[in-house]
């Protein structure tokens, strides 16, 4: 290819292909696998579009939708943290930054930072997008375990859950109510680990 | 749920998921696998943000993005139709359509024209965001046939990847040296099939 510049987007293109095969706890709603983060990526941003009326006024959904497409993609070097795992969640951001300097850097230097600031404001959670894009992030794997009658949440602790979900209530008040219901549902059917 | 639109909205997302099942003709880069049409879904809205630069000016690129994320979605009842099958393509209008009504319609209802007018944006074409989703939607999968050696493209003719690859000539016209030395290679490997 005559165009370096166009060589190194593709190959960053074919990198990003390894996120179909980065697993994660979820399973699909069929039962049949795991799902993987790309797909999960693609969920988040159909879930960012239904529910878009629930966001702050202030919320650029589109915007959301590019947040939501890069989101996941240092997971090609860092692989899933699974959420409930408290001691992989601890070198989490450490391993993350370590692989977004990795696979942003196959881009044209120019295009590096642009594409590395999206995964950054994902992370940073401080702008309303942010901020919805991490409270969807968290309501879709709640949504699969629903159908999975318990799923990721099985043997978490009530409070555990709640923070998990915590980004819910501030960005997405109106749903709030349903992951309530949702978690007491859990508790009920003995989903749930009873607190020390 | 107490909230009968929220409840809606929760089915039409699970229903979503079912297109995680939905096999394409491409393979995953590492051939360990056939890509299903959620994570390409999800590989075309990098695609759209990594090559947002050589889109015309006039396009909307996050506006791209959510014609992406549901451009697809009729594929949960209609299934992936092999781009280069022509009996199939013949039928796919009609079975899209069929299954556009089903799948919107799980929605509260004034949500399924906003929705489904995406998707309508999307095969329609008309407008320049459209445009540049469908020359993503062309271009993607030939990045992975590169990869393959030839994948979806094997046994094509010259003039059938070239009439299926055209929305990229006419919307990213400066990646378009790229497709057509992608596909002399093709033609210098035997992958394709000669003309009659």
């Amino acid at each position: 290819m005559a165009d370096g510049r166009l060589e190194r987007q593709f190959a960053f293109l074919a990198e990003a292909d390894s996120l179909k095969t980065v697993l994660r706890r979820s399973p699909l709603n069929d039962g049949s696998r795991s799902e993987n983060s790309a797909e999960h990526s693609w969920h988040l941003a159909v879930t960012a579009l239904v529910l878009a009326e629930y966001a702050a006024p202030n919320v650029n959904v589109p915007h959301a939708l590019a947040l939501i497409a890069i989101h996941d993609l240092v997971e090609i070097d860092a692989g899933d943290t699974f959420a409930y795992d408290a001691t992989a969640q601890a070198t989490r951001v450490f391993r993350e930054r370590s692989a977004a300097e990795r696979v942003f850097g196959v881009l044209p230097t120019d295009q590096t930072p642009q594409l590395r600031a999206l995964w950054e404001e994902f992370e940073d959670g401080a702008t309303p997008e942010a901020r919805f894009a991490n409270a969807v992030d968290r309501l879709q794997p709640l949504l699969q375990d629903i159908h999975a009658g318990g799923g990721t949440c099985r043997n978490q602790t009530r409070f555990e859950v709640l923070q998990r979900m915590a980004p819910v209530e501030t960005a997405l008040p109106r749903v709030w109510p349903a992951v309530l219901e949702a978690i007491d549902a859990f508790s009920a059917a003995g989903v749930l680990r009873p607190s020390a």
